[in-house]
């Protein structure tokens, strides 16, 4: 790296991944064992967090145990202070910083102060937790596409969101939020055309030790993860996508939970 | 890992990610490092493949220089032909094995011949290109979700898409698919009510040194990219996210083709 680089101003805005630390790129682990100041949200996680250098200085922005986080505009602004010349600034977003990580609004108000910004994508919840629960994205003859929707921006969004556009059974679908409004959205994406029986599964913690899965029939989906009482996150898979794999969900590897209850009810 | 888990039938299907070998996860990197086969695409990066061990035997199953590709049936039984107990075989497949790479497929033949399977998510293509064109897939109060599409299963699959659907300016499309469609593409999306100055953008072969962004408005896009010649693969994306950051563009360390030029100038 040249002298001039070292001494530029400049934020990493890198991707965390889901959860597991292994599913970190190899450049994000570079840029975060480097670090002089990592700036992490709440998603971020606990492993990821363990490979910040001791020296490092660590800056938490995201909601803890009720207390709200630190605004996006103040985000903006300490992100613009911490960026002093010959600084290695890791600002460290759970998943990927452009999908529902704001990272665009970061990355614009830094270079309007004259910070160089290089954005390092991470592994979304979506694929994270498509891998850990063996649910294809897309699958020839089931999906030709997937499509992420969040909602987390305001109250109210889903009034908004275009379900005749949503309801086609051809495109899988992977919301990012929590499960309040789990049972409206249903009951929307029925309305507007997806069958009640349209496969559904929520993935909690998905990729992490605590990860958990839970599927149903999409008309079933809120009453069985309000049954299960999921930690956060939770996201949420409905398309034929989630049974596509089903006669292989039956290898005992694949099925921890089934498999040690199976072997219970043998002993 | 214990004498049985050594011992077991296993295929590691693993996203190489979208070329550059610093976006492989953490994971991925160390299962092909450690691999005795590594069976690969043709949109597995070079980098990647640098990577597998000099005494691993290296199976490719692409497309190259005009031959045609191994079937996915013969892929199949050569993954249960190679997964013999305790031998490491990894599967490498360019971007996310669940993200338009048939993993599923692969994962059920797998399953259904005995074979143990686990998968590693990988950076797929939208995000990897997002990345480094510096284009947010979503950004606020622009596009409050993604769509990934793809269009090669197969000649005249696009008269299929909902193109009513598609058409929503809150919804980013990311296309994975080459340059033959494109006219087509974006007359239909403009038929079913996009404007026809939506921005959109082609990269082509995004997150490696060759990388190219051409942008233009969605009514433009296939003339440009036509005059510009680009190379496999490439990716498009249609949205108002592919200007967001247009101040940022600015910077001229985001630029290093016009800063290049404008430096030139001015020796």
């Amino acid at each position: 790296m040249s002298e001039c680089a070292v001494l530029e101003r400049k934020v990493h805005l890198v991707g965390a991944g889901p959860g597991d630390p292994d599913l970190l790129t190899v450049k994000a682990l570079r840029l975060i064992e480097r670090a002089d100041v990592v700036v992490f949200d709440r998603l971020v996680g606990a492993g990821v967090l363990d490979l910040v250098p001791a020296g490092a200085r660590r800056v938490p922005v995201g909601k803890t145990g009720g207390r709200p986080g630190v605004s996006q505009e103040r985000i903006n602004r300490l992100l613009v202070e911490l960026a002093v010349p010959g600084r290695r600034v890791v600002r460290l977003k759970g998943g990927d910083p452009f999908v529902f990580g704001r990272g665009g609004e970061e990355a614009l108000h830094l270079w309007r102060h004259g910070v160089a910004v290089e954005v390092v994508p991470g592994i979304t919840a979506a694929l994270g937790c498509a891998a850990a629960a063996m649910i294809p994205l897309t699958h020839r003859g089931v999906a030709t596409g997937v499509r992420f929707v969040t909602g987390h921006c305001r109250a109210g969004w889903w009034l908004d969101l275009d379900w005749e556009g949503l309801a086609d059974p051809g495109t899988t679908l992977v919301f990012y939020m929590g499960t309040a409004h789990l049972g409206e959205i249903a009951a929307r994406l029925i309305a507007a055309g997806l069958s009640w029986a349209t496969p559904a599964a929520a993935v909690a913690e998905g990729t992490t030790p605590r990860q958990r899965v839970v599927r149903a029939p999409l008309g079933e989906l809120a009453a069985t993860v309000g049954a299960a009482t999921l930690d956060s996150p939770v996201l949420f898979v409905v398309g034929p996508v989630v049974e596509a794999l089903h006669d292989g969900r039956a290898a005992p590897e694949m099925l921890p939970v089934r498999a040690l209850l199976a072997q219970a009810g043998h002993a």
